[in-house]
C-alpha cells in the first residue's frame, strides 16, 4: 500500500503547489476579471529580530531557479481540479504557466536591514502573486540561519565553526539549506553529506558515542578508528569519562607518533568545556602531542562560544547544531511580500501596525572615505539621489523570466559575506549590545507615504 | 549554468546521503573490522521541553518508507568516493545496501513521555547506524510540531485551528511536514496546497491584502471575489481599517443574501482581535448575517487563543502560522538515538548528564477502571510484568526490512490522537500549569542500569 507521496519529497514537478491556497484563489479571481496588469511586489522584513543587529541575504539562488522552472504538471493540475474552486479555462492557463517577470535583489551574502526591499518582483499580477509563498518560505529560512550563523562565527573570533544541526533541523530541506546558509555566513563546513554534494560544501565528521560503545573497551575503539583513518581521526573522548578518554586517546596518539603518524584531534561533547579543554590541552602538550586539535560540541551558541573564547579555552573548532540550524532564540524571520505598485500607481497597505511604503524603490549603501558602510538610503525608483559614495545594493538578477547573469558560486557568496564583515561598523559586530545602523527613507519617499496616509 | 542540484530537492535517489558524515566513517570502520553484529538502537527524548506535559508521536510513516527504500545511487556513491575516506570494497557494499532490520515503534498520533523508547531499531550494526540521522531529523521535527499543535488545539477548545505556517516554516519539507503533523494533532487543515495533495489534508484559504489592494476600492475587491466564489468567500477586512472593512463586507453580504447566496466568513488579521471580533459579530448579527463566520489570524499561539476563548471572543476559526509551524517557544525536540544492546549485551553510555538505560525494552501504558491512562512502565524486554490493565505501546512495524502491516491513513492517526486526548489525565491538558505523568522504570531495569554504573 505505497502512497505515491509517502515520503513527501518535493521536486520541480510539484513545487508550484508549495504555496498557500489563497495564491490560487486570488489568481483565479484576477484571471476571471482580466486583472493581470503589471505589478511590483517587494519582499522585506519589517523589523530586526531581538538580538540581531543585521540580517544576511540568503536563498536567492533557489528562488531564481524556482522562478525559471516553475510549471504545473499533470498531477498538480489534476489535484487543483479536485478542489472544485477553479474552472478548466484557469487550469489550462496554469498548464502553460511560465514566470515572465523581472527581479531585482540584494545579492546573497550581503547584509541588509529592515525595512529595505530585499527582492523586488515585477510581473503580470497573477505571476507575481502565485510565487509569493515560495519566495517567503525560501528566503525567510535561509536568511534566518545565515543571520544567526553570522553571530556564531563572530563569537568564534577566527576559530572554526562547523554545522552539526542536521538531526535537529526542521526536516530534510531545512537541513540542507541550513548547511548552505551557515556556510555562506562563514562556517567551515557541515556534517551533512547531502548538503556537501548539493552545494559543494566541505563535510566533517568522525565518530559518535555508539562507535565507542560498540567495542569491548574505549581504547580498542580508538585503536580501530585510527587504523581505518590514519590521517583524519578525531576521537570522541567523553563516552564514559572525559579525562579517562583523554588518557586513552593520548596513548593511541603516542602509538601513532611512534609509527610516524599524527592523531588529528579530540572531541569534547559534554561537561565543563572550558575546564576540560584546558586539562586535556595540558595533557596533550605534556605528552608531546601539541599538534592534536581540540573540537568541542554540545548545545553551543554564540554566547557560550564567546565565554569559551574570552576564557581562552584552547578549543580549535566548535561543532554547532540546534542553536544555529533552528536559530533557536529567534526561530522565525518575518519577511513579508507586499504589493508596492501596479497600474493604479504606488500602493500602500495601512493595516494597524502593519503599514508599508508605497512604490518601487532603490536601495543605496553609503561608504565613508575608508570604504566602511555608514548608512543606507531607501529612495523612490526614479528619484535623483546625490550620493558620491553610495552604490545600489539591489541588482537585476532576472529579466523576462530568465536569470540575467551567472549565479555566483557559494565560494563567491561566502567571500562577499566575509567582506561585508570587514566593512560594517564594529558596533554591529558586538553580539551582546549591538549598535544600530542608520537606514534613511528619502524625503521623496516619505512624502509619498504621507500622501497615502493623509 | 544550471547546477544539477541548485534547488536542493531531496529524492529517494539521494536521501541516503541526508545524514551526518560520521555515520559513514563509523560504518566504514565497522565494515573494515567485520563488526556487523546485530545491534539495537533506541530513539527517545531525554526530557520534556519547557511548557510541554506530553509529546505526540509523528513522522513514523516517512521513517518506514525511508527504511524500506534506502539505497545508494550512482551519483551518491560517486560523491562519497570523492571524499577520499572509503575504499572501493565499502562503496560496493553501499551500492547493494538494503535495510534488513526489525523496528518497533509507538504508533503515530499516540502520546509519549521521556525517557520512553519511541522507536527501537534492531539490525546489523552498520545498517542501524547509517539510518540514525535521518530517523532523528524526521521524528524530531514532526513530533515537535504535533506536540505544539496539540496545545494550540487544546486551547481552541473545540473551535477550529488551521495551519497557516508555510511562509515561516524552515524550508519546503518543513512546510509539508508541519501541515501533516498539525493535522494529526487535531487541526482542521492547512493553507499548504502541496501538503494537501501529498497527505490528503483539507486545504483552506481565500485572499490576502494584496488582493484587496489590487482594486480601486475595497468593496470592489469584495464584490469581485464573491462573484468568483459565491459559496466559499472569506473576506479579509483589515487592509485599510477593520470596521470600515466590516461595513463593506456586510454590504456585500447583504447583496449576496438578496440574491439567495450566503457569505461564508470574514477574516481579522491585525489589531485587538477580542474587541474587533465582538464589534464585527455585533454588526453582522445586527444586519441579519448571523451565519457569517469569523476567522482570526496574526501571531496567534495557545496563550493568545486561550485568552480569546476565555474572553468569549466570537471567533470560529483560528489561522495559526509561525508559532505552530516552528514551535516557536521551543523550536527543537532533543530526540536521540542510542545503542542499547548488541553482541556484547546491554549497552549504556555514561557521559556526564547524558546517561542512557541499557538493553532492549518494553513500554506499558496502564489504564484505570475507566480506561484513563494513569502511568507508563518501562521494563526490560524479557521481564514478566503483572499489569492487568496495561498494554504494550510499541508495535512491531517492520520486520526484515519490510513494513509489517498497513500504514494507517492520516485520518486514522488523527483519530488516535483525538482519542488519546480523551484518555489522558485532565491535568496534562492544562496548558498553563500542566501536571506531570508517572513514567516508572521497572525494578529489573533499574537494577541493570545500576549494575552498569556500579
Amino acid at each position: 500500500m505505497t502512497a505515491p507521496h509517502n515520503l513527501g519529497w518535493i521536486s520541480n514537478d510539484n513545487m508550484a503547489l508549495l504555496t498557500d491556497l489563497y495564491e490560487f484563489t486570488m489568481a483565479y479571481s484576477y484571471f476571471r476579471s482580466g486583472k493581470n496588469e503589471h505589478a511590483t511586489f517587494e519582499l522585506f522584513v519589517r523589523e530586526l529580530p531581538q538580538d540581531r543587529s543585521f540580517l544576511v541575504s540568503a536563498g536567492l539562488e533557489q528562488i531564481l531557479y524556482y522562478l525559471e522552472n516553475i510549471s504545473f504538471g499533470e498531477e498538480s493540475l489534476d489535484y487543483l481540479g479536485t478542489l472544485g474552486l477553479f474552472d478548466t479555462e484557469f487550469l489550462d492557463y496554469l498548464g502553460s504557466f511560465k514566470f515572465t517577470g523581472t527581479v531585482y535583489a540584494i545579492p546573497e551574502g550581503e547584509i541588509y536591514f529592515p525595512p529595505e526591499p530585499v527582492i523586488m518582483v515585477s510581473a503580470p499580477r497573477i505571476e507575481a502573486q502565485i510565487v509569493e509563498t515560495f519566495l517567503l518560505n525560501t528566503f525567510n529560512f535561509q536568511s534566518l540561519v545565515a543571520s544567526k550563523a553570522a553571530r556564531i562565527v563572530l563569537a568564534a573570533d577566527g576559530r572554526g565553526v562547523v554545522d552539526f544541526s542536521l538531526r535537529r533541523d526542521h526536516g530534510a530541506d531545512a537541513a540542507v539549506k541550513a548547511a548552505r546558509a551557515s556556510y555562506i555566513a562563514g562556517c567551515l563546513g557541515t556534517s551533512n553529506v547531502l548538503a556537501g554534494m548539493f552545494f559543494d560544501i566541505p563535510v566533517f565528521g568522525t565518530m559518535a558515542h555508539s562507535y565507542v560503545m560498540s567495542f569491548v573497551s574505549e581504547i580498542e575503539a580508538f585503536r580501530r578508528f585510527v587504523k581505518d583513518y590514519p590521517k583524519n581521526s578525531v576521537l570522541l573522548i567523553d563516552t564514559y569519562d572525559t579525562i579517562g578518554g583523554a588518557k586513552n586517546a593520548i596513548k593511541v596518539g603516542k602509538e601513532m607518533k611512534k609509527a610516524g603518524r599524527k592523531l588529528q584531534g579530540l572531541r569534547l561533547d559534554s561537561g565543563d568545556l572550558a575546564l576540560l579543554s584546558k586539562k586535556v590541552r595540558g595533557m596533550l602538550d605534556g605528552d608531546g602531542l601539541g599538534y592534536v586539535k581540540i573540537m568541542a560540541s554540545g548545545d553551543l551558541n554564540e554566547y557560550r562560544i564567546q565565554d569559551l573564547v574570552k576564557g581562552e579555552a584552547p578549543i580549535d573548532t566548535f561543532g554547532v547544531g540546534t542553536e544555529m540550524g533552528t536559530s533557536r532564540d529567534s526561530p522565525a524571520l518575518g519577511g513579508i511580500y507586499k504589493l508596492s505598485c501596479d497600474n493604479l500607481g504606488p500602493r500602500m497597505k495601512l493595516s494597524c501596525g502593519k503599514a508599508t511604503l508605497p512604490g518601487k524603490k532603490v536601495l543605496y549603501r553609503c561608504m565613508d572615505t575608508e570604504g566602511m558602510y555608514w548608512k543606507d538610503l531607501i529612495a523612490t525608483w526614479d528619484e535623483k539621489v546625490d550620493l558620491p559614495d553610495g552604490y545600489k545594493v539591489l541588482e537585476r538578477v532576472m529579466e523576462n523570466g530568465s536569470i540575467t547573469s551567472d549565479v555566483p558560486s557559494i565560494t563567491v557568496i561566502r567571500r562577499r559575506f566575509l567582506g561585508n564583515m570587514e566593512k560594517i561598523p564594529a558596533l554591529l559586530k558586538d553580539i551582546n549590545n549591538p549598535g544600530s545602523y542608520s537606514v534613511e527613507i528619502s524625503e521623496n519617499l516619505s512624502r509619498k507615504a504621507e500622501g497615502h496616509l493623509g
